[in-house]
């Protein structure tokens, strides 16, 4: 793919449809400011692109594509950059398309359960807006409190509370789009159910910004559940707190959070966020398992199912969160293990998926893996879905090994997961860094169907190239 | 699209693939059993194919694939003919290929919460036998009893239950695929979240055999909710009936159904199942309301909030079924209305779907149009979703009115579903009956690339000619 050099005269253009102030470059900007264009949340990257434009309506997205359609300009849509797989960057330059001034919510509509907002809206505004009418928006991915719905449905993000309720894909009803045409469409209808034709909105999700830029989206929403409880169980032995996972699924219970941390994970955060926590020295893992609802009595007695299954495994003192506080402490510990590893160390996250009682042979495969290279990792995330984030810490590792010696061992691990029934990312993307081993997860048939599919929506390639294939 | 005639050559290369006794034509087979796969259950079309396959691998259907791909013959795959759009009915003659024999279910794993199946196996019969190790599949279309799984995929089908629940789109993992070429590809992985580039289950999922042939499925199942209740509520007014619908969801409540029956729609079922139910005759309309969980008490709970809501509404006597027998009975009336319809005149079946919260604006347009051109209309479906099923009947409609008469009151209706934020199918698909229609709800942009995602599966157009666009 060749791409065009951005010119003055472009320049000059972009500024005659969002005006000057909404038209960023490196010359005239401050350079942090503009720096933070060029990263996102992916371990160190910086791809500065050759100018930022920050439109404000459909109207000047529709302008903007129509002239980089025309010209050959890479267009790169950006979120609020809390990715994790580098989707966001600007790797080809070009445009940076910055969704941060579509930050409306629009409509919440009581009667259907159903709300209407701009992509830069940030994830949690927009859950909080809908608590405050008694409604209910679920996905909540750990950058909830910065991350926008917009990047969120990119990269079908999810969260927690994934496990009872779904991702951002299970909410999502219709997305006005924007072609690189500049044509401005509809991909489905305000409706629960629809069967009118291919499924443009769920092709959209997660389509990582290479088919369309997203304007506006619908959401359905659910009444809010009034109660939770909130327990942390300590497991003296991590492949008994991944099979834990199962039993309380089979016992009929689906929690509204079922996460698992290791030791590291855990004591790291608890540290970065200086919440004191006491972590006997023979605990190796822990569960976070929620309960929601909208009867409290109702969830005491699940509570107790789980005290049952639980009881069978070989546990240590389960701490039952009493207060709204100490709930509060748990999920900022879980939210900010990514932030501690971060602060602690360069390194890489692998999103890796599996069926959920596969969930203790990855994990024992991703640590003989690690032996076996000589590196360490830190593993959390959301085992009720088989959602697993191995975090490669680099640590002592030398630059080649970092580089290049990491991706034998995570080809390994992908390997493993696809063996298991799984694959690559979850939640994540893929991105800039997980492009090297996608071929690991699909055929040449499925890889040759996406490339098709991306050149019916944007035949000259201007949509986040260098993304995903 | 110009097809290539099927020869007598090619009849003997089918033979060679999938056998001489599963390989069917006209001049062989029994006159009934022969037409019985150019039928469906729409209206009362019928399209003799060229020739009947009946594959039992997914190598024999890879094999009729490459071999229709190079020869250019049509080939139309047919689950149950249970279809309401005429997605199943060969209508450009060629192949059709019916998945009858892929009736297995591969495996059920208890630890993950999935099922392995083949496109052939019936929906109850995959119901039952989840249920059997206390596991849970809820898409249930009103043929259950008779439909297969492979239909439901490619209709996205949804059934009652989809309110609280979702539709067939909501369980599927993974799909295997055959493509023109022959190629077997499997979508996506049987993992609960998947951020592994576009996700092709979500598009196979609809596309009525326009892209693909689907040979296994993998669904995500749940725990078997053990208890539920089961009440019939008369209204004494339509509208109040279709606003009661948004105040359950208000009060907190999702129920596990909530149907909504015109006085007719309940009479002839009943009728014509010979189930007796006291009809008052003021009663015009009547909601069926069921709630599911594990625990009773919980139930009657909830019961009681549904009470205190519906107590604002001029509803008539509520009968709330005591036994399993009587909650059959009730399902069977609901479930048997289209058939009663069928039973008592040709009729037309539009799928409208709406904002839960317009129901009321839609039965009310629906009402005027029919008043306004001169027909009656028999109304019922799916309230929770604002998915409402209009049954146009032909009673002494002239063969001029019934066969383009109807063309204008129905683009009326379905200009309103469009207005008012639906569309024109929530679960029947386009097929051939709706295809006419489509402008009115997609925008060219739309088309287009729907044509071109078309072109990229299935170059050569054989799969299910004359479908969707």
């Amino acid at each position: 793919m060749t791409f065009t050099p951005l010119t003055a005269e472009l320049v000059v253009a972009f500024e005659g449809i969002v005006g000057p102030a909404h038209v960023l470059t490196a010359a005239r900007t401050e350079a942090l400011v503009y720096e933070a264009y060029g990263r996102d949340h992916t371990e160190d990257f910086l791809f500065p692109p050759d100018v930022v434009l920050r439109p404000g309506t459909v109207e000047e997205v529709s302008a903007i594509m129509r002239l980089c359609h025309e010209h050959h300009i890479p267009i790169t849509a950006r979120g609020a950059g809390t990715g994790l797989s580098g989707a966001a960057l600007p790797v080809h330059q070009g445009v940076l398309l910055s969704m941060e001034r579509f930050n409306k919510i629009l409509n919440i509509d009581e009667q259907s359960l159903q709300a209407t907002v701009e992509p830069g809206v940030v994830t949690e505004a927009f859950q909080n807006a809908v608590q405050e009418v008694g409604l209910f928006y679920p996905p909540d991915p750990a950058s909830k409190g910065s991350c926008f719905l917009g990047g969120n449905l990119s990269q079908s993000s999810g969260g927690p509370k994934a496990v009872k309720y779904g991702t951002t894909r299970d909410y999502v009803l219709n997305l006005e789009v924007v072609l690189p045409t500049g044509d401005v469409i509809w991909t489905g209808a305000n409706t629960l159910k629809y069967a009118t034709g291919y499924n443009l909105t769920q092709l959209m999700v997660g389509s990582e910004g290479t088919l369309g830029i997203i304007t506006k989206a619908v959401f359905r929403l659910l009444p809010y559940p009034q109660h939770n409880i909130l327990m942390l169980v300590p497991f003296r032995q991590e492949a008994q707190a991944a099979a834990a996972v199962s039993a309380v699924f089979r016992a009929g219970i689906i929690p509204s959070g079922m996460e698992f941390m290791e030791r590291e994970a855990i004591a790291w955060s608890s540290d970065y966020l200086k919440i004191p926590l006491t972590l006997p020295d023979d605990i190796t893992a822990h569960l976070l398992i929620e309960l929601d609802g909208q009867d409290l009595d109702q969830l005491y007695k699940e509570a107790e199912k789980v005290y049952e299954v639980l009881e069978t495994y070989d546990v240590g003192e389960i701490l039952l969160a009493d207060t709204a506080a100490q709930k509060d402490d748990l999920w900022r510990i879980r939210r900010n293990i990514g932030n501690s590893v971060r602060y602690n160390s360069v390194y890489k996250e692998e999103d890796t998926v599996v069926p959920r009682a596969e969930l203790p042979t990855l994990l024992k495969g991703v640590k003989e893996i690690g032996a076996r290279y000589g590196f360490k990792s830190v593993c959390y995330g959301h085992a009720g879905d088989g959602n697993l984030h191995v975090n490669i810490i680099r640590g002592d590792l030398s630059e080649e090994q970092w580089t290049t010696g990491l991706r034998a061992p995570i080809s390994e691990i992908f390997a493993l997961c696809v063996r298991l029934g799984g694959t690559i990312s979850g939640e994540h993307g893929i991105g800039l860094v997980q492009k090297p081993y996608l071929h690991i997860a699909l055929k040449e048939a499925n890889l040759n169907l996406m490339r098709g599919i991306k050149q019916v929506f944007d035949p000259h390639g201007i949509l986040n190239p260098g993304k995903i294939f």
